[in-house]
């Protein structure tokens, strides 16, 4: 029940990611795998299988296989929201895990600023939901119930969004590198009461890429491969908000996904044990959440925990600058959680290289709190 | 490089297919999945993790979770054009011979009749591309080129059809349950020349559902389960039309597909050692170039094959019905094809049963020519 050391990643890559006017998908995607193939220093023609992950930015395998030229292997494509690049990574994992092949790419791309697509969208599922139910009027539930429940107030999230774009200016493919202060975050326009504009993440272009190959296989390629360790994958309702047991201050999923996860690697604390992560801060509040649903700290105990996750801090969080600062584009985050655990666990994250990592973890949502999954990452097998 | 007998299908179901005006793809889905649990008499509790396939008619792993109430477990949505449902399978199949599942779901659906989606949309990917590039038209810029280089006639391809629909009048769950002649077909409207309105698989609602497990563990719920001998999956252009070296005449991805899967499972003489197939008749030229395709018989030789693919043939080809009959609603159809194997490797397939099958052979097409997947099941280990 675990894949354990079975896969390495050997290579990533990624665009950097913004208004990226100038590209078109398959320019992000090119640009991306040829920036891992570099890095893996890998021949394409030795990819045996390939998964791509987008929501709404193409259809089918041939998506990746045409800009790749990946042509006579398979391809395929995942979608599961926002979570698709990291299931993309997860199906991946499991191929090769399965013995079926050696050496896979997964890519994960989405262009948000010239689409309708703006991941505001609402929900139109249901008719009862389809109204009004954007995704930050969805996650503003959430803060205001944490709000009410455990006191904290604005300026509580907003250290969030301070912490992730300081960390997003040491962080060259970063949509922004710009940083910003508590009081221009409380103050910002509303965009959804209580979240205002700097407690949402932008809408962004990129694509992001990853090389694996059996763990067996990496020396071959590499002197300093990463190791997957854990992968927890757990899907509640499409409609979590509106579940009666839902008390709108948790992510069933991620909770889920990290017990999973945190089962198949042994571990017992968290927080002494992950050395830094990588999480889906969609929104500040997410953020705040995902420390809890994570066991970093106790329920009710996340705004405490956001000196502890500062770069320097003891469990430094989104040292990338997170969605919130690097940006979301939503097929590609998964991914591009992917590059920055593996850029961090090799030491060639510079500025925002985090102190003697070993053990990362990646946390990716999709839906409003419907998709979560969490992957492990580690230098030493 | 295979996952050979290590996965065993123990359960499948299909709602009948159809103009399913009165069923939501929720409702199609809980009737094909209850269908497959009480076929594996299997407790929906002990489902491990699931995979979805559908070209348009859902996002995300909730659209399976919500129906199904298949909560806290993985669940990915796999989207490959017309072959969304065969690769939701493999992915599957992959998941279970890694080690991290033991029992898995996959379903696939697709609800065509009353969505703007009919199957003939224009591929828009490119464009020079983007006119008139329809499903019929360009499935028929191949029967032309056949019929050029080959001599066949309009007559040849119309016996495909009759052929389908005759096996469907023995398939209670198909669409169709109507036999055709090949004036019939001849006269029928024209769609896209040469092909007619009987040349043409009908838009189609439908889901089905398998259940799989590890190979080992295949006999706790049942006596005659199925094995998965080989999956071959290969993608090529998504515009494979436009690409200087096709001669239209057989499909490269169908090929490469079946290439793969013949090597996993050791074949060296297919038409010898399959016992029957279901593939992948969107057109009648479909099926005709991929008797050729598949090496049942030689490049320009299809049309003599005709006679060997009836039911009580030498290598009967398409017992349900086919796409042509059953109907082909995009993601479920790959599954669906898995059910026929399965039905017919058990010797449960009633009035269209073939004899003694040993290896059942599914072949999905996804785009026009761009995806190709081969799956081999046999009922002995």
């Amino acid at each position: 029940m675990s894949i354990k050391d079975k896969i390495a990643v050997i290579g990533v890559g990624c665009c950097k990611f913004g208004e990226n006017y100038h590209q078109s998908t398959n320019d992000m995607l090119v640009e991306a795998a040829f920036d891992a193939y570099a890095d893996a220093k890998i021949d394409p023609k030795e990819i045996q299988a390939a998964w791509v992950a987008t929501l709404s930015s193409g259809t089918s395998g041939t998506m990746l296989a045409d800009p790749l030229k990946l042509y006579k292997i398979p391809v395929t494509r995942v979608e599961n929201y926002c979570a698709s690049g990291m299931d993309a990574f997860r199906n991946a994992c499991l191929a090769i895990a399965s013995g079926m092949y050696d050496v896979a790419l997964v890519a994960g791309v989405e262009k948000l600023k010239d689409s309708g697509q703006r991941g505001l969208g609402s929900f139109n599922a249901h008719p009862v939901f389809a109204y009004g139910t954007t995704a930050p009027s969805m996650f503003a539930m959430a803060a205001t119930r944490y709000m009410h429940k455990f006191g904290i107030t604005k300026e509580t999230l907003a250290q969030i969004a301070v912490k992730n774009h300081k960390n997003g200016t040491k962080s060259p493919k970063a949509h922004f590198q710009m940083e910003v202060t508590v009081d221009q975050v409380v103050k910002a326009p509303m965009i959804s009461s209580p979240l205002g504009l700097f407690d949402c993440c932008p809408v962004t272009d990129g694509a992001a890429v990853a090389i694996l190959c059996r763990a067996d296989l990496a020396k071959k390629y590499r002197d300093d491969p990463v190791y997957v360790k854990a992968i927890g994958l757990a899907v509640t309702s499409g409609q979590p908000y509106y579940q009666p047991k839902n008390e709108y201050v948790s992510f069933e999923a991620t909770t889920l996904a990290a017990e999973q996860a945190y089962k198949q690697v042994g571990i017992a604390d968290p927080r002494k044990e992950i050395s830094f992560a990588e999480v889906h801060d969609c929104f500040t509040i997410t953020e705040l959440l995902v420390y809890e649903d994570l066991k970093f700290c106790k329920k009710g105990e996340g705004a405490e925990f956001i000196a502890a996750a500062a770069l320097d801090g003891e469990l430094p969080v989104n040292p990338s600058g997170g969605l919130k600062s690097f940006g979301h584009p939503i097929g590609a985050t998964g991914v591009r959680m992917i590059y920055e655990l593996t850029t961090q666990l090799r030491g060639q994250a510079g500025a925002r290289q985090v102190k003697n990592p070993k053990l990362g973890l990646a946390y990716n949502l999709g839906g409003p709190g419907s998709v979560g999954i969490v992957t492990i990452l580690g230098n030493e097998k």
